[in-house]
């Protein structure tokens, strides 16, 4: 007997789902519920459909109903909100728009209800100035004001709640159709899959195209200004900022109100506790996508992490064990990019600020190097910080560049899945040609400087450490050159050009421990292994004046 | 004591030892001897510095000697050609330039002479219109004849003889002179560590930017045309081609006369044999770089690989050993990547080619999936093509491309470095935002194709089965749209768009074996999953008409 499957949502988990099914299981009735008018839309593509990146609006959609019908034999229902769930009976009761409430069995039942923007009960949120951004009537509400500003005298400017990759991407979006941006954050730095020590690079690209980021502030309250098109946001400090619209984007929550009372588990903040295939607690009910809580991949807590890819590759392991196939779910790193700009971020694994909530410890190393040869046009740096433990094993990765970004913290989050070490990133081997990279890949130089570190030839200290150090027995010491220590240095450094160091050792103290730098530490590591063999204490910057830099941004 | 270190070789292998030689031991006396007249440049640079893409001469050099001494106290002499080696003296020969000959005693010695440009003795290969790749001095000396074609009446054509890396840059970069090229190689196809079915794509892009690529036929002998400044290439198949400069680029071999005689151990190529810590069977001799042999990462057979990569890496292990720290060679996989004008080419690990001769069993997807997010505008396909054995563990891949092609395949090489499986190539979590990639990445893509391979769901022929397919059992099934199959297709295919073969079942023979095919092998997956599910017999072409096509240029 062919199985009945009823899926709630219908885009990246719930549409992800039903295709596997239907190409593992040709007899099986498959339905498809979606409380809004669109299955399988672009999420990810709405704020550069807003930015008129993406011009054609049909290129967000990339299923419809009909098309899941003549290809899939899927019968997806558009505005058709299941309401409630009940696992006993096996049957969901759906709010539909034309056939009203009706009640449907199911053999197997799949959850993707995906999660929807918090918004906060503050004064006057519920202004229609105000917007958030899920779907596809979200971006045609927000683009039509957009539209509309060009025309305006008054609240031409937008600002956008919450620096995190929405609200970054609505940002540049709002940018690129000429409106005037401020970025409001109540953490002290945006983007909070970056540590504070990288993300400076981001803050800084937002400063340079014109978004006025404003960070360590909260938002109080909204009011519509009389007689104006305009709102007033009102921050915890006391300042305010005027609006023709705001973008709310301030983080997600799990959409599983209809889910209350149905004797499904919930994590602590809310989401669905599945196993590894994807089961929630009640018998033949699955879930999967931003509902769902997910095992970290690298520190093995309980998180949720609202992407797409693991959205996808959770409803294809779910229609698996569907079908009696034993496909695992292995947990979520994280993995994920931003575009700022010209600029790439990009990050894999875990960061710092959880390493430290979770008592783990690590090691760190930053370096700077070129994304191709130097010796060929158009190679940038690339910023890239890489965490591991004391064994070496690699437990997240940063990065920010104009080029070959993605690339880097791609191969890094492939070390990271397959459980690699640092002597891993040292020993791939990565394609290089000129315009690619150079014989030695920005992943193996953080390999080569991991390892060192752990073997005990690199004594690195971080921007950070400097406020600490006792200046009585430390003494910073500046090993560029003459020019490039001129142009500025960290206060109260010495200097010393790494090309005499050799010659000039007499003129240092024994008795010191000198704290050494140069521009991105790879001259300051040279004078470090030159100091300690002749007898000094010597450590280098990681990453050098150029973190330093941005961590002092 | 302080122990001596002779380096024969001061560019990628020999420089790297040396630097890596001087960080771990501040103490040791360390001499390189480079028989030209420059150490540490870019070797790889050498074909962008004559197309003027790289344009200043300067930016070639890395390091000069008053650097090496600066910097890391490395006593580095030029033009001091090592002729011979003692290694129960522990000394070496010296002709230098200016001492004249003398020995040099040595506590530890390192081979890292690299590898000759191929000449084979064949009539007229002496004419100073032939010229081959290696260094500076050649660079220099085509760059002379190339600056000055410009200016002549005859002989403003080439000839590029050899289809490897080295001979389609140059053919790349000549024409970026405005030179007509004519690139001839010997074997059917070009670029030997791709398969045929991938590499025409490179000949065709080669053809769009106006080289004449003469494949399956050999060069017979050179002469010079008398009283013009031209030399006539005589091939195989009686062709005869005229041109101002012949570039002769069939290959290297090991740069190692001078070793003869010296008790040194050799592979059967001429390459010098060494352990995983670069120890020839020579007391104190260590050996890196293109002229040693090497494990070939993933069969586990002796093998050259001449590349910068491993070279630089095999220096630093040879130092790291010499220093007592142990560190080992794990062997290479041969990933590489050249840009061909616009597109790019990357492999890594074994193509078909290598498999078959060593009787390995594998089996093979390929997949044109999109850079990134179709959606997002600048979206290209990647022909992408990846290698497994029977129990799913990577064996190679290859790929083509606009853009993002070295991503792919450097992510796969770290995949296969670390032993993975398709499995994982699965289940990666690479980062996604639309400007980067997709929900599943193309490598994720070739993953569940290969999964579905494996487990029997997708059963795929390659267009090579075509020939041999008997026609009276089995049938051609083209499952595009109308608009698709009449701009072309398999001869002899009949046609049914997917969209309609549910309802249209009954027009089909169950007595036949279907080979479904449709544009890249999504469409044919899905036709043949319906079709084995309703009792046919299916297959479905492996990349589908895309594939096809590429294999038939
Ligand atoms: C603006 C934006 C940009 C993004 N950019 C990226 C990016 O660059 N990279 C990335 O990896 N991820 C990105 N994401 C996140 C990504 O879109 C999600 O992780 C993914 O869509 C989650 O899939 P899902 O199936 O869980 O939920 P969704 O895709 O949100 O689908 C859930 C669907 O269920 C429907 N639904 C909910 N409750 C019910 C109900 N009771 N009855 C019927 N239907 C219901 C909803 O209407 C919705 O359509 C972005 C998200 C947004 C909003
Ligand atoms: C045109 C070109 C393009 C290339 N492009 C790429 C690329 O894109 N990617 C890539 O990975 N690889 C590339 N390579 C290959 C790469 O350059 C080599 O793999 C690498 O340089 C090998 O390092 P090595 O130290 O073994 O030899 P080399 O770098 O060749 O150095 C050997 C040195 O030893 C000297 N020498 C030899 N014998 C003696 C002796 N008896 N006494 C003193 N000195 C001696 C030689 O003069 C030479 O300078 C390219 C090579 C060429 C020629
Ligand atoms: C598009 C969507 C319906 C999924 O459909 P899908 O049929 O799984 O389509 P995909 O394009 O992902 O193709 C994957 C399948 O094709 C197969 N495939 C891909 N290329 C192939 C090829 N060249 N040859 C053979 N098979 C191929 C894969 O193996 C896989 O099949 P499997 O899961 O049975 O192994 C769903 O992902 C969706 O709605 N996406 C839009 C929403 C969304 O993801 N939003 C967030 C991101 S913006
Ligand atoms: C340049 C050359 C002399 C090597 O010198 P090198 O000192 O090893 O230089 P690299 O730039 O490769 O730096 C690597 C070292 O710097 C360290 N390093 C790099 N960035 C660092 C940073 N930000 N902080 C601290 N250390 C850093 C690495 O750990 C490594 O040191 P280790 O080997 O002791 O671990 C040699 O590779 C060469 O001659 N190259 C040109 C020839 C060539 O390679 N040709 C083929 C390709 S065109």
């Amino acid at each position: 007997m062919s199985k009945k499957v009823v899926i709630v949502g219908g885009v990246a988990g719930g549409a992800s789902t039903a295709a596997r099914l239907r190409r593992l299981d040709e007899q099986a009735e498959i339905i498809l519920f979606e409380r809004d008018g669109y299955i399988s839309f672009a999420n990810c593509g709405l704020p550069y459909y807003i930015g008129e990146t993406i011009v054609e609006r049909s290129n967000l959609i990339l299923q419809t109903p009909q098309m899941m019908l003549d290809r899939f034999n899927i019968d997806a229902r558009l505005h058709s909100e299941v309401v409630s769930i009940d696992s006993a009976q096996k049957k969901v009761t759906v709010k539909s728009a034309d056939r009203g409430v009706y009640e449907e069995t199911y053999d197997v039942l799949v959850l993707s209800p995906g999660a929807k923007p918090f918004v906060p009960p503050i004064a006057g949120v519920g202004s229609d100035k105000i917007f958030t951004v899920r779907n596809i009537p979200d971006a045609d509400r927000i683009k039509a004001v957009v539209d509309n500003m060009a025309h305006k005298k008054e609240g031409t400017e937008a600002v956008v709640i919450g620096g995190g990759f929405i609200g970054v991407e609505m940002a540049e979006n709002l940018v690129e159709r000429g409106i005037a941006v401020t970025l409001v954050e109540a953490a002290p730095h945006i983007l909070p899959p970056f540590d504070d020590d990288m993300v400076t690079l981001a803050e800084k690209e937002l400063a340079d195209h014109g978004v006025r980021v404003i960070a360590g502030d909260g938002v109080q309250g909204f009011a519509e200004i009389p007689d104006r098109d305009e709102i007033e946001v009102a921050l915890q400090s006391g300042a305010r900022l005027k609006a023709g619209m705001v973008i709310l984007a301030i983080g997600v929550k799990p959409d599983v109100d209809f889910l209350k009372g149905s004797g499904l588990q919930f994590g602590p903040r809310g989401h669905i506790v599945v196993n590894d295939r994807m089961q929630t607690n009640l018998d033949s009910v699955y879930a999967v996508g931003d509902a769902i809580q997910v095992v970290d991949f690298v520190n093995g807590s309980e998180t949720a992490i609202p992407l797409a890819g693991p959205a996808n590759k959770q409803g294809r392991i779910a229609a698996d064990n569907i079908c009696g196939i034993d496909s695992r779910f292995r947990g979520s790193q994280g993995t994920s990019i931003i575009k700022i700009f010209g600029l790439t971020g990009a990050v894999t694994g875990n960061n710092e600020r959880t390493l430290r909530r979770l008592g783990m410890a690590y090691r760190v190393v930053h370096v700077h190097p070129n994304s191709h040869a130097s010796y060929y046009p158009g190679a940038t740096p690339i910023t890239l910080k890489v965490l591991f433990d004391e064994r070496g094993k690699v437990l997240g990765a940063q990065a920010f560049g104009y080029d070959g970004v993605d690339k880097r913290i791609d191969v890094i989050a492939t070390v990271i899945r397959m459980g690699g070490t640092i002597d891993d990133l040292k020993e791939l081997e990565l394609s290089y040609a000129p315009p690619y990279s150079s014989a030695k890949d920005p992943v193996n130089m953080a390999g080569f400087l991991a390892e060192n570190v752990l073997a005990g030839r690199a004594d690195l200290f971080v921007s950070s450490d400097i406020d600490g150090m006792d200046r009585e027995k430390a003494v910073l010491l500046d090993v560029r050159t003459d020019l490039e220590y001129e142009n500025g240095h960290i206060p109260g450094a010495i200097h010393l050009p790494l090309d005499e160091l050799r010659p000039r050792l007499g003129e240092l103290d024994p008795s010191k421990a000198y704290w050494v730098y140069c521009k991105v530490g790879f001259r300051g590591y040279l004078a470090e292994r030159i100091l300690k063999q002749r007898g000094f204490k010597a450590r280098n910057l990681s990453g050098g004046y150029a973190s330093y830099e941005i961590a002092h941004y």
